[in-house]
């Protein structure tokens, strides 16, 4: 029998990603999808590409507290799910797709997210959801904080590395995201005629995903690790591309680190390791990591790329997959 | 009275750029424009763009002999330039927008360009052109090589770091380029819808443009330097953008640094520090270079990032700033 | 037990978006992906997109005489199908994705082709597969005509007005298409840096889809259909968008039009009757074709528009949708 | 000595084309820029692309009062200028490029733009801008009503065939614009990742642009002229296409057409008439508005095929050509 999962905050681009990637999931059944401004309309009215595809229409949060389902998602904006998520914590089980849960430092997140956070209590319940670094406690988890999109793509791109202590301790990352990143609400950067034909940096050294991929690395290395992360917006809709150069002093050559990855990520379904630079093009409406590992001989340097859909493996695929995990359901179900 | 230019290689993205610049410079009069399979053809039969504004018609190749202008710009293909200029050295002034004349070193031009030298002898007489450095020197240069795009904007992005000594011995460089870098010859990787809606890395580690970065930037801080470049392919038609985070151990303060790059750019007409990340946008069909300057404070990195037009400052505004300043003419003249 | 089925010339845009369709189809497996230029190359080599998917490889078309499917799909260029079809009609199911079988007129075929005809006796064989006007047909078919990208579009977007005849016996319809429609070989036109910040009309009264869309209203209308077809090129990479304008001298209000249409497609699951204008973005990767319907009432004339993805529905999708009414699948398999 | 010229409303993306444009003008000076919420900011720091090229800042609209310009544009948002222009006339040269005077019937404005008009005194004063069509005039006038950008490309499309009495009563025209046109303000619609790889019509017939290029063309041909006008958003940041196809059932051949276009623009220095259909990448940045003219023999169909800038040639750019002609300056000035 299908589990019946739930959304609240279906209105964005990761809820609505969500919405599409369950009504096709065998082994579930969407039952409600929860929104703010868009409640009351037809999923359809808000996004046209859903005529003929779903009757579902987004419901008042007010109607969360009676909510019947076994499985519920959190698609909220920052600071949101931390008020809600407490009431059903321990009652079904729970995947949030925000930034709330996914640092356990409460004092990283109330300085990278500029608000206080009202539900410390939790932070050491919620497990950390990369299933390619910890699938088998996501396993029996209660409660599961998604990974945000940036992180998934830096931390697949260097947990090699890490887990193999040849991560320096102070890494730069450049990272280039396409605008959906941004979301669904209409702002002066992602005005059509100010993106396109650009691309600028953004919030350097002060980006919130800064510390989720520090802890994430951190834990691999068993040390601290320090990022300079430098997010990019790039004229495209969907994507993200990761760029890490590493100067390695010592002997490794470029066969051995292919071959980390390779037994790092042997039985990860998502992550393909690519003879090639990888392109965002190849990994879009897929839940893919595309990863390549380059060495730059001159330079004794070895560069990292890795890419993924930002509203798929950097947010509603992921989701997707940890629910699979949390719910005994083959990995990749409703992925393919 | 008027200087006479003629172009050698006038057809491609590049040199028809040097087309548009040059007939609206005050200074100058442009009498050939010579091409390759665009022999016989008006510039506007080829380029749309300029009916009305042209009747210039590119003449063959064959009939460069006869040239009588006082200035030669040639925008060749690699490995082309090296076989026409030897016949025109010490008779005019040349500027070569190719990369035959760049390198000093007749090997690294071999390693790079896999293809041989065959006019070593004028490699130390080219001067190589990068007006914020040495605006002197091509002052008086009779034949100068016109920095390729990724250089222009990565050197310009680091040589006060250079200069002032605080620039390590090795160094990342992350870049990315609009399409038109690629050339105007169609091929797999610039077809449309492989480009569009993507981004990918190309060339990690050999980009012909790396040993040019790293002798530039070597003569600046008086040691080798070594780079380590990654190039990337943007789905813009025009623009590069730098992201270089240097970990900085010593006290540098954001402060000291922007400080270095205002006194080392006080003079130069086409370089802005901008408050803010600069965005391809606001250089597109410009000859200007914005940089930006920012430090990460809880990584103790100095990010910098720069942009220019890579058919302007990149190739076609730096050609017409060298002839300027070759000539004896205001630096800015025709590029306001 | 499932069918089998290969394609003839897979390695297209349109063949490999039929490679991505048919593996996710529940009732077919495919066996063979035929094609000149990659054959012995993985698909996956060809198309990183498809690492980790597929270990099909492409096969040398030498290789299709000994083919055992139950079911052959070509999608080959103009004039190469008609050469290879008459070897395999009445052997098996056969579905062309070329323009070869879909006129009965040799005379237009050899006029807009510009080629003979060399398997006439073939024609009236061929069923033009549009599900929408003629399933019952195409269920008891053999051989099968795939219509063309803009047919399906402009066709979809006027059939029940010649059904209803009120088509007028002139119409003029404009149409905007993304690169992908132009194939896969690089061209000037289809260079990023040409086609990209551009719109301009090609073909303008010699498009080859012109009598196709004039044979199939033609049908329906009962009497000689005219069009002015004019195609433009978009800078996207999917998608067709069809504007129609009519001036309608009588008295139907558009509640008469937009009844006619909801009748027609009453039983249609792909066309979707939105009350908005349609946006190829609701379509893209979908085989659905939207259509919506005004009318300028100070003008007295009706606008209908339309859209599809071009690869899609006016491809593949509507190959496998051809294919699912051949076998007595049901229509939507594969295709949700 | 320079005439010394202000704008009304310069922050927007109109306004600043105009700053752009009138400052590298060699005949005025640009004195005051006035505006509503970026008044108190420099023209740079609300667009950075201004760095280092002025020092101009936007003023408050409340020192408009004291102006002492010879010469004030008006480029403000709908049912604004109507306002203050008043004010003005008669006092001074003024240039409005906003909607409010440029049609002669008050009840079309309210019906069209649902507002008021209350300053329909000035109506019969206002001149229409467009050279091409009466330049005479606009040298004498004292207030000048700028075309939209629509209705640009669309009467210049159409213009000598209704000045030869061979437009029908009814025409249907279908125009694309770049994202630009829709100006500064974000929405729902700009926001990139909605108008990115998408298209579609908005406004079908009841477009603001409707009545302004039926009171040109009627004038034209003496005679009421009705367009179904179907306007459509494109993704890219610039430039409008326009396609018009005329069923004449007469005997006009296309070399007749295209003479008659060739007589009507004989004088007119920023339209040209291409010999292939026009690309809208080769009048981005430019004056211009090119022409194609094709016939469709089998159909009988003229086509008619119109592009131009949307912020130069259909706003700022004619600003200053009709600027040029009212001030007795070359009309090319500052243009080319």
């Amino acid at each position: 029998m299908k589990k019946t999962v739930s959304i609240v905050g279906a209105s964005g681009y990761t809820g609505v990603e969500l919405v599409r990637m369950l009504l096709r999931h065998p082994l579930v059944e969407l039952k409600h999808v929860y929104a703010f401004s868009s409640a009351g309309k037809t999923v359809a009215e808000v996004y046209p590409a859903f005529t003929k595809t779903t009757d579902l229409a987004f419901e008042s949060i007010d109607n969360l507290a009676g909510d019947t389902s076994d499985f519920l998602f959190f698609a909220l904006p920052h600071n949101e799910s931390q008020k809600i998520i407490p009431k059903f914590f321990g009652k079904k089980k729970i995947l949030d797709l925000g930034g709330d849960f996914r640092l356990k430092d409460a004092g990283e997140y109330e300085r990278y997210y500029n608000a206080a956070h009202t539900a410390q209590e939790l932070l050491p319940q919620a497990v950390y959801g990369m299933p390619e670094l910890n699938a088998g406690t996501i396993g029996t988890a209660e409660f599961v904080a998604n990974p945000g999109c940036y992180p998934t793509a830096a931390i697949l791109a260097l947990a090699p590395l890490a887990k193999n202590h040849i991560l320096p301790d102070n890494v730069s990352i450049v990272s280039l995201s396409g605008v959906s990143g941004a979301g669904r609400t209409p702002s002066q950067k992602t005005h059509f005629a100010e993106a396109n034909e650009s691309v600028s940096a953004y919030k350097v050294g002060v980006h919130q995903h800064t510390p989720e991929i520090e802890q994430a690395l951190g834990i691999l290395a068993g040390k601290k690790i320090t990022a300079a992360f430098v997010p990019h917006l790039l004229p495209i809709t969907r994507g993200i591309h990761t760029t890490v150069a590493i100067h390695i002093m010592n002997n490794y050559t470029l066969a051995d680190i292919r071959s980390m990855y390779a037994q790092f990520y042997s039985t990860a379904p998502f992550v393909r390791l690519l003879p090639e630079p990888p392109r965002i093009l190849d990994v879009n409406h897929t839940n893919y990591c595309d990863i390549h590992i380059a060495r730059d001989e001159h330079a004794d340097t070895i560069v990292i790329l890795s890419t993924i859909d930002n509203l798929i493996k950097g947010a509603a695929g992921q989701a997707i997959q940890n629910m699979n995990l949390m719910c005994g359901f083959t990995e990749t179900a409703g992925l393919a």
